[in-house]
């Protein structure tokens, strides 16, 4: 019973030591490495080369170290096994924490106040919206969407959320499916991205969907957040919306491109904020525990969390 | 029965306006125009000329339109009559958004993630403490330190309150009187000050406090977040704490002179957030339904809530 670590940009030396220590009965290998393909029964993988898993005759599941699966299942040749994705409360939680604050930071004026700061102006705006006028909505509600738009809600925002199929969330206005986009636009100050990429979502966050956003609320010029993955959006459509006022501000902590070319016109746009895709970036503790307990569960013939439907690539 | 606006910095006209078609038994007066001072049953102030409410032989109570009274009591004159202070889910719920977006904004390290940005460069930074690793410690559990800690739990964050006597408060520590002020600063990673001004508190954050925050927490450095007030904190000793790296930041939101005089050096220090004292700037229309709500309390021979203990001074 063999695990291959195909993981790209992380500490390989880090992860091997820790899922042996996790997983006593088996051999943790990393790419490079001398090893018997017939062993790997498990192969935890993150940003793996295309068509580097195949030939591993006793394969039985596949694990992303993170909650997106795009990465895994843009190899047109990816083994035909089980794949499972992340459900962790730490990633969970940092995710929420990031939409959080950027709700709150674009509600309260954040840039604003920075920017008067450097000016040494003293600029109270007696009109600020409160969190209570501004409508989040959120598009994509599986576990960092729901955990999200309940903190949110907890906040006093207005929340609703949109995704493929209806919903049931206590507290949150549900829509569903292409029909009723339009609606859930219209009536959201704040877009929140938390799609999955998949065939049906790729470049979806465009000028169309900008322009669908509410005009004349309480931010005056709608916002949009992406911490979903940078292949949902269109970047010139975004730099072209703020320039003409469709959007007022964003956030973005994924984009086409990783990691961004130092010659995009977002590093320095003065209503937007860049984060390097870190929005949650999972301890590795947690993240080692989890996938170690979804091997078990696997090799007691369990089916563990996180199981993805590959033709929905969620 | 008339009521006298000796409010300062404040649209008098239109707070005239609404409080006159809040009140219809009753003519609301602004200074300057002729009226008779036996009319005068209510003030409603802030920072109010000291000196200026006395010779009103008939007034029955002052009505602070914000949470903190210290701009009463300041006056060596103020009338012996009720003092009352607002209570209003608006401005508790926006003085928590500004608490929450600061423990975000230090916890997530938006400062650094800002930095980078301006630097076109991009560094994810894969140690970052999660929510629940950080310890929030709020001084001042009032109605307004009891919304944000709770917010704060919400959140992740792991939340102690300071307060003068013991409280109770589901789900956070909670330490009291001098003697616990130690323990409260040694587990605290991130202070937060929503105190009152009052004898006992005026200057209180100071280099011995800042020396008594956790060291080697998550954070690596605490940070200092005061929404209370100036004349709670001595700003010299702020800046030598973040010189000597006994503070990591700060978010400031009072400031010992409003406005903050221009050659402050806190303006452009790298690690301090300026904002304008506008954390919990209140909507005119709650403010304005919430007064006239105590003041017909007062008129039906009621206590309203917010009634101040002006020997406590809050």
């Amino acid at each position: 019973m063999s695990v291959l670590l195909a993981i790209s940009g992380m500490p390989l030396e880090v992860w091997q030591e820790r899922l042996s220590a996790l997983l006593p009965g088996m051999s943790v290998f990393v790419p490079g490495e001398p090893f018997d393909r017939r062993a790997i029964h498990y192969v935890v993988a993150w940003q793996h080369p295309p068509r580097s898993l195949n030939g591993l005759p006793n394969l039985a599941a596949i694990f992303s170290t993170g909650a997106g699966v795009d990465h895994l299942l843009r190899d047109p040749d990816l083994p035909p096994v089980p794949v499972y994705r992340i459900i962790d409360a730490d990633l969970t939680g940092r995710m929420s924490e990031y939409v959080v604050l950027h709700c709150l930071l674009h509600q309260r004026g954040l840039l604003r106040d920075l920017q008067n700061q450097r000016q040494r102006r003293w600029a109270p705006d007696l009109l600020q919206p409160a969190a209570q006028s501004v409508r989040v909505g959120i598009m994509g509600l599986g576990v960092l969407g729901r955990d999200a738009a309940q903190k949110l809600v907890n906040i006093g925002f207005e929340v609703a959320g949109w995704s493929r199929t209806p919903k049931d969330i206590p507290g949150i206005e549900i829509f569903a499916g292409d029909g009723q986009l339009p609606a859930f636009l219209a009536r959201t100050d704040i877009l929140v991205s938390l799609l999955p990429l998949t065939d049906g979502t790729r470049g979806l966050l465009d000028k169309s969907i900008f322009a669908g956003l509410a005009r004349n609320g309480r931010l005056g010029r709608p916002v949009l957040i992406n911490a979903g993955r940078g292949g949902l959006q269109n970047e010139a459509d975004i730099l072209e919306a703020l320039g003409d006022g469709t959007l007022g501000a964003a956030s973005l902590d994924v984009f086409q491109t990783e990691p961004l070319p130092a010659d995009s016109p977002l590093w320095n746009h003065p209503a937007v904020v860049v984060t390097p895709h870190s929005a949650a970036i999972s301890d590795l503790d947690a993240i080692t525990r989890r996938i170690a307990s979804q091997i078990n569960a696997v090799q007691a013939g369990e089916t563990p969390e996180g199981l993805v439907n590959t033709e929905e690539g969620y």
